[in-house]
């Protein structure tokens, strides 16, 4: 076994510090390339240690998926957060909080309806609550579309409301499904033009919207320009993972994630080796399942880092793992003897890190940290 | 919204109490009435609070799927424990601290290799470890086949290094891509008959083998007879879900799980409405596509647990649900305002059970109690 994994219970969460900085290096001089402030999405990492290597400063800006995000870097002095899930109106109290206490937080929306209760729920808590329109550049998710007439209504409703409206946002969640580099080029162009259409819109209208927010790992990465565009939202460029790797998006020594897992067992005549970890540690996600390389749950790397030729985890159950070559030759057992431990890189980085409590931090080989992670809501 | 549901910030997990009980008392007749003892899978609910109602005392006997379920539930006075996951050999030392604090922790494993390590690891711990031997009834995963002539040199091993060889174990974990009852009831005597002919076999042999254990839930739900097991394993049953469901094992309205979430925004052209819970709440687990019935990433409810007629959450992403209706006809989105709850049902509760750290208790249609669930390794 690789001597500094020996103390290490199986499955554990690595993190390769080298690989991941260089991945924060790569994403910053993209963003100062094209012009654009890094508003750093913390939904992957959801770790203070791991944040303050990918913020400009240490108060932020970042971006946050939950209240609970926001409430742990709030208080670990992140102060400018985007909270990037439309506002449920139950939520504006909370959200009243942390501004009280000092949280620069924004809120996005997309509809009459939810600007409504965030006007009342401004007068309720006499509160004015920062906001961005979020705008659906690409029909995948949430979003006003920039051309729709309900746009100038929610910034009337807003404006009149007493609301701070700052501009808009959006997210073009589309670009991991694209199968090229050029399709991603073209989606970001198309959620750089939509929200750039937007804002100017809202200004034609007399609204200030100094902000237009995009971004998404892959459409920043191969954005050939971002006029316009004031900031970018991106988050699991900083571990990435196979599915961004499928996408060409980073190489496959790129992926800074990987759980480690020890070998339990065979049934050597179907060149299957089993390991402790399964969906529980890699997650359910299958990314890479509509990619031309399918990585099954991820693929086997030695205790070095290094894949170990088209192994990947074919199948998984809850806490064990089936090991068996991507190209359905039999694998040699023996090469994996019961006690071996492997690296699996994760499809998803998202995913793969939620269950953890910790990142066990890779620094030359060895073992030299454990920096916590958050989860839940 | 629903009277209790107003002070949850969304998404949380509600646990229905009497469907839940309703679930167990059916298994429990169903050991009775097959004439075995059950032990209680606890990796579903990783709850004490669950977990004393599934056990037939407060100390046991259960399963565990990981060594920090076993430290979770010893430390709440579960003292019979069965790991049920091939052993690592660098935890043994963790499994001998254990049962040196008093805690009788049985582990599993199918190899020469992994036998040798445990009676070396015996040795040096002055531990006679408890093991069972694992049975491959059903070629989904680990164990030995219960003709193959490594049960009995295993079994020697075991002997001749001083380990308390317990008997056998298998899963019939194939019973969860039948597609009949017919067929999951075939599985069950093909898992019954796989176990208890090893276990004859290793008597024959001189070994004592007392404990022959089998189970899933599909299988212990529609087993014809148990002749020669002792016990049976199920977990999935204290709450259910699609994938439960799907198979007979369950009605819908036996799932007693569901996630609580608010609605956040429409495409209304689309038919879809935006939930604030997404893959991170449901999981990724997609174990309906493969059935007749395709409920997506959840069959979505009323605030009162009605199902909403074929309305599913079709997409996923990290915190964003998209819900809309199974067979492609346009859901009427003002039927679910922005700021309405509903209520998701799970595929699988393993799986969406997870992220969260607390049960929400219901019990007459109100909150009643959190009772907490760990997680992780």
């Amino acid at each position: 076994m690789h001597a500094s994994f020996e103390r290490l219970e199986t499955p554990c969460l690595l993190l390769d510090e080298a690989r991941m900085q260089r991945n924060i290096d790569r994403m910053r001089e993209r963003a100062g390339a094209l012009g654009v402030r890094m508003r750093p999405h913390l939904k992957t990492c959801k770790s203070i240690d791991v944040a303050r290597r990918m913020m400009a400063s240490p108060t932020g800006p970042a971006a946050v998926s939950t209240l609970k995000e926001a409430e742990y870097f709030f208080g670990h002095g992140v102060a400018d957060l985007l909270y990037c899930v439309g506002i449920a109106p139950a939520k504006l109290a909370h959200v009243a909080a942390l501004r009280r206490r000092g949280c620069a937080l924004t809120v996005i929306l997309d509809s009459l309806e939810a600007a409504r209760a965030l006007v009342q729920a401004g007068a309720a808590e006499r509160e004015r609550f920062a906001v961005l329109i979020e705008i659906d550049s690409d029909g995948h998710r949430a979003g006003v579309r920039p051309e729709d007439p309900r746009l100038l209504q929610i910034a009337r409703v807003l404006r009149e409301g007493g609301a701070q409206l700052q501009g808009v946002m959006t997210h073009a969640g589309e670009s991991y499904n694209c199968r090229s580099v050029d399709a991603i080029r073209a989606m970001a162009e198309q959620e750089r033009s939509c929200a750039v259409a937007a804002a100017q819109r809202l200004r034609a209208a007399g609204h200030a919207a100094p902000v237009v927010s995009v971004g998404s790992t892959p459409t920043a990465t191969f954005a050939q320009r971002l006029d316009g565009v004031t900031e970018i939202r991106t988050g699991v460029y900083v571990f990435n993972d196979l599915v961004m790797a499928g996408l060409g998006v980073c190489a496959i020594d790129d992926v800074a994630l990987s759980v480690l897992a020890t070998v339990i067992g065979h049934q050597a005549d179907k060149g299957w080796v089993l390991v402790d970890a399964g969906w529980m540690a890699m997650s359910r996600d299958r990314g890479t399942a509509a990619q031309p390389v399918d990585q099954g749950y991820g693929l086997v790397c030695d205790a070095a880092g290094a894949p170990i030729d088209g192994l990947v985890m074919r199948e998984a159950n809850q806490e064990h793992g089936i090991l068996a070559m991507r190209d359905g030759t039999r694998f040699d057992a023996a090469r994996l003897p019961v006690g071996s431990v492997v690296r699996v890189l994760p499809n998803h980085a998202c995913a793969t890190a939620a269950p953890f409590d910790d990142y066990r931090v890779l620094r030359g080989g060895e073992v030299v940290a454990s920096w916590p992670r958050m989860n839940g809501w």
